[in-house]
């Protein structure tokens, strides 16, 4: 675990803490969906909203005072909204503790506490960004009421990166096999619920719809029998994940249905995972982050067979927003 | 008011109440964004979640107890989802208080509390469920925390029903024609924030994919320039929502980018609306019940030039789910 986590930490536990705000835009936004499950199931007393950065700053809830602490996240550290809300939590007197990449940047200036997390290749995945917030929230619970779990989310967080590498490299040819038949899809719709819904919505707004200009909306999976699930047909294609929280139940009925009506359904099921050494505890929590690392891959392959890199924006830190 | 809004919050003020939990499903959900809204907004401790109902009940959150609201809602009141929600919270000790338009319907004979709704021609609109949300928040924020805005919102809500027919008979034009352009169209997103994110997601859930089966997704205004604006292109339909609630620049940001990128932008803007009588201090809230009923009428002749009736679906009570 990074020392700057350690540190968050123990400046945690000098504060009252009754309420958390995970606040971040887009892809940092959504890795913040599982540390929200984690706390509505496991906190006794421990609220939570989650933001995107501007709303948390026009809506201003009432109820962030010096007796909450507020999560940020900004791969770069520039968003603007990102490091506004920063500095306005802090005028409310919340605590902030920010993720980032770069030590540098205006949300690291802004914050009082900052975690420099890694990326990239040899960046050692205990202490990449959806590592760093699980052990966060884990830390945070068992600073105030005790949670047994801390210890079970550190040490499976830290053998996780080569299950990564062992279950990227398994899918890996499915995915290349998946770009293919998928490439010229229009819309791709993508379901979960639970813990894994965030990674549902990652992989709709910032891979399909950012970076391949692809239709795309992440369905929850409970809220799918009650609207969505009549532009179901067999052309029209879905990504369904299964995780292994308690919310499965509804991933599993979404995705039976869909397999019943759609000819174009990818499934990518956290119980084909082999997730030897990671506490059964803990599981459901770090599905999602297996998800992430395998469902990236289809996207990766996606950008290969369409002539269309991930890298390319027709706005994005192009023209005035 | 109905009789029955004042009945639940009699029995509210009997009991302690330090958290309250929205849950429905879809259209019925999609009612209580609005209500979350007013809670974050003005609540010095009544913290609040909006679930979809069997999210709700299987994410099972730890702080459901005898201290909690839950408030339910579903139309015909046989929605097996929320009804089970409605027995769980019961088994919790909970607080319930349900709306539905059926007074003998399942939902209704497992809830504590039952508001049976106005719906259709004939309804008083303050009597219709939308209202009945804002009263039931409001009454709350009234009885524990001696909010004043609880006379404002039942006055402003008892003339809304003339208000709405006038603002809908402006738009109906405008609805036609908008209809006859967007006809073809496979795809159509939506996006608004704050108070009125809940009716652009009932619009994009509930009227597009499930009454019209076109291609969805309601886009958070402030997520928008952290990925899905970049599918933005010349013949992208949006359909923009401006509210009168803190978050309105959100939703001016967004407006402006699309109608830059794209020539297929219908803006609803409530600064339009002529809300003679409704009270300042509570606009913001009421102005998603206006873009509502207004934004409705869209629908209703899309479906009349689609030749594809609102009523029409494929699965919904037709085949097993």
């Amino acid at each position: 675990m990074l020392a700057a986590v350690q540190k968050a930490l123990d400046g945690l536990k000098e504060r009252e803490v009754n309420r958390v705000f995970f606040v971040a835009c887009g892809g940092s936004s959504s890795l913040m969906y599982a540390s929200k499950y984690v706390l509505d199931r496991e906190s006794e007393k421990v609220d939570s909203d989650l933001y995107s950065s501007n709303e948390f700053v026009y809506r201003n809830p009432r109820k962030l005072n010096e007796k909450s602490l507020v999560i940020l996240c900004s791969h770069y550290g520039k968003t603007p909204e990102t490091v506004e809300a920063a500095r306005f939590a802090r005028e409310k007197g919340a605590l902030t503790v920010s993720l980032t990449y770069e030590a540098d940047s205006p949300l690291a200036q802004v914050s009082e506490y900052v975690i420099v997390y890694e990326d990239g290749k040899e960046a050692n995945y205990v202490n990449e960004a959806p590592a760093v917030m699980l052990e966060l929230v884990f830390g945070l619970l068992a600073a105030k009421e005790r949670n047994q779990k801390f210890t079970d989310v550190v040490t499976s967080l830290e053998i996780l990166g080569p299950i990564l590498q062992q279950e990227k490299a398994k899918f890996l040819p499915k995915a290349k096999e998946l770009a293919k038949s998928y490439q010229d899809e229009k819309v791709i719709y993508t379901m979960a619920s639970g813990a894994n819904y965030g990674i549902a919505y990652w992989f709709a707004i910032c891979l399909l719809m950012e970076m391949q200009w692809i239709h795309s909306h992440a369905v929850h999976a409970g809220e799918y029998f009650h609207g969505p699930f009549e532009v179901v047909d067999k052309d029209v294609p879905f990504i369904v994940l299964l995780g292994l929280d308690e919310t499965r139940p509804l991933e599993e009925r979404s995705l039976e249905f869909t397999q019943k009506y759609s000819e174009k359904v990818v499934v990518l099921d956290a119980k084909e995972f082999d997730l030897k050494g990671v506490a059964d505890s803990v599981k459901g929590y770090i599905a999602p982050l297996v998800l992430q690392a395998v469902l990236r891959q289809f996207a990766e392959e996606l950008a290969e067979v369409r002539n269309h890199p991930l890298s390319t924006r027709r706005y994005m830190w192009k023209v005035p927003y």
